[in-house]
């Protein structure tokens, strides 16, 4: 086998992981320096490679790389940016060839959800449309849990624990409070399509009572008048009533409760505000003083709370997809497979990238309380395992110590410059 | 000296380490059996009292009790009810020695805020307005750190931690994400007119250029044209900008910017939330797409990433109160005094209630930058040893393990109903 150089990049909404499978895809790929040479990351994902703007990460030390493990957000930076199709956009994919072959890249690794497995598929047909030879692996991340194939999504399991800590914890102060103040907590939650984080509010609901007493799934359609009624009964019962809201909810014409009218870089609507309106509608037609919270970046980046279980599937898919490029399997994603719930055992399967790229999956239908307003236990069975574990970063001055790498550029070798 | 019961009870909006006072103050008594018979909480604050809802906190184990100190929220739950004045509300205060006599309590320990102060006070004033002899200590609380004469008030280091942890790992999100899509993210503070929490977030930033890159501080005036330009100059200069906002920011008018006006797609008029002001204000001046979060509660509650140093000045003058009382001192608070920076050491002294009540203690002048949009050396000197040291909760399933108690209401002695 001829050694050659790898490029890895990071893509889409970040996690609080994604930098542990950066530091599985280094840590491993230095372990077989024979088969790779240099990793070169991608400065803001795809757009590095086609501005030409590599890092390269051999300058980084051994403790840097390792302190990836512990690090929240996209050490090399990400990106919003979709690559069109090869037939339309031929000089995109000409120009990512000329910047592999400038660099003697042979490897391709792309960690992102949905859309960035489609840019990492796109890329793997280099090989056969223009005869460029390149094996692509995509290594899965999306707190939204919605990649199809793998058993959950790496970045899932942390966002998870994070917001059924946070419910938990914001519930204990709603009960405090509901004697005289406050009767009604509304947290909203990430997942614009599909309800994963949500349901996985469940999880911080120990015995009957416990909060969440509502969740709002997307994949239910929002019906004022049942959801008003759940709230006064779950009011009447238990004194106050926690809400966890996706910011995904849509009112039964499919619109979203939410959509602000702005669309973001991919065309997608861009969603915020659904706990503010339905506190609104609460406190207008229940008459009850309400709070709500809007965690936003807060929850998939919460690295002080990861899930263990989390880091190490993190950790894992990086540290496999090396392992599959080496062996040259390529259009493939690492997946993880599960094998028991209790307890729970998981290892790692290829799934071709043909059938990850821009699937979405959401809360299956059995997986969702007959009235709409909670989960079943096979959801609880299926969530329960993904936060189990703390990895808590280490502290400094009583704050996460997090690393920040040089990131030194390598030397451009191309004359002609790149507008991506 | 004669062995009399005490009462206990939490007041106001509550946090992360109250019950670890209420933790001090119960195996403090438990200890002192010989001068504190039982201990009696009040259900929901003083209204446990006026209504003889007592808790009879002998039957809790003593593992349930030491659980205490890792669990946020108000175990016996709180109140927003502040009594009134001895001269106009005389009847109250008969109730309460009504119920004090009844169950022979000697002790009142009262565990909040500024407002929960006043009320200790006027319990303390029982003793010689309407000769009933009895022992009164405040207890200090509040996330706010607004309370005078103490150098912190339990519950803040926690918050303070809490919420520079949350921006730290917010701005690595942004700055991953900022080359292609959001370049502003907004995080709202509690604090409605003291900024320490505001202030708090700055001790996330280790170096020039780190976020936080704005503080709107409740005690600077907001005003617009300023604050568009030091934004404009952050993106110009970092690429991104990290702000945090006060929920309590006001205009030059002196006005909440929060009291906005708008009403939202129910056609109610839209609470709070300065955060989605401000963003959409940078949205629509500087056409740059910006994210937003409101921790609300989270921040208040977030006992999983509590201050060690916090929770131990919790404990300790939950201890110390009472200490004081079965010295003896009535009308007294234990107050934290700071005897070095760094190292930190701190002890504890005495505060006479009457001039604890109803004060308000701002962040100083001169802990305020010339610009108004950040803290000086002398503020990070003052805040920095607050957040340090962690204390994590135990872990069950994934998720922290906090304990509800019992809460056994004591039998009633008294045949008459008070509604408070």
């Amino acid at each position: 086998m001829v050694c050659k150089n790898a490029f890895y990049a990071q893509s889409g909404g970040v996690s609080a992981v994604i930098n542990a499978s950066a530091c599985g895809v280094l840590q491993t790929a230095r372990q077989h320096s024979e088969e790779i040479g240099k990793v070169y990351a991608g400065r803001n994902g795809i757009i590095g490679a086609l501005s030409e703007d590599l890092i390269d990460t051999s300058v980084e030390s051994e403790a840097a790389i390792a302190a990836l493990k512990h690090t929240p957000g996209a050490a090399f930076g990400s990106c919003r940016y979709k690559l069109g199709s090869l037939q339309e956009h031929r000089a995109q994919y000409e120009r990512l060839i000329e910047v592999f072959r400038a660099h003697d890249i042979g490897f391709f690794f792309y960690n992102g959800g949905g859309d960035s497995q489609d840019t990492a598929y796109k890329v793997s047909q280099i090989g056969a449309g223009l005869a460029y030879p390149i094996v692509c692996v995509g290594i899965p991340k999306t707190v939204d849990n919605d990649l199809p194939i793998t058993d959950c999504s790496p970045g899932f399991g942390s966002a998870a624990k994070y917001i059924a800590t946070s419910l938990r914890e914001a519930a204990f102060d709603l009960a405090a409070m509901s004697r005289t103040s406050t009767k009604v907590f509304v947290l909203e939650v990430m997942g614009r399509h599909a309800g994963w984080m949500t349901a996985a509010c469940a999880l911080a609901a120990e015995r009957e009572g416990d909060a969440p007493h509502v969740l709002l799934l997307p994949e239910v359609a929002f019906n004022e008048g049942r959801f008003l009624a759940k709230v006064e009964e779950d009011l009447e019962r238990y004194g106050h009533c926690v809400i966890a809201a996706s910011e995904g909810v849509r009112g039964p014409d499919g619109e979203f409760l939410s959509a602000s009218g702005v669309e973001d870089a991919f065309g997608h609507a861009q969603l915020g505000g659904v706990a503010p309106l339905i506190t609104n509608l609460i406190s207008a037609k229940l008459s009850c003083k309400c709070h709500w919270a809007v965690p936003d970046y807060l929850q998939r980046s919460a690295r002080h709370i990861a899930s263990e279980t989390d880091v190490e599937q993190a950790y894992a898919v990086g540290r496999v997809a090396v392992e599959f490029a080496i062996a040259g399997r390529s259009a493939v994603m690492p997946a993880i497979r599960r094998l028991s719930d209790a307890p729970y055992r998981w290892d790692i399967i290829a799934a071709p990238l043909s059938e990850v790229a821009n699937q979405e999956k959401l809360v299956p239908h059995d997986f969702i309380r007959a009235d709409g307003f909670g989960i079943t236990d096979a959801a609880r069975r299926y969530l329960a395992p993904l936060i189990v574990g703390e990895a808590f970063p280490p502290f400094k001055n009583g704050l996460p110590d997090y690393v920040r790498l040089q990131n030194v550029a390598a030397p451009k070798k191309l004359a002609r410059e790149f507008v991506a």
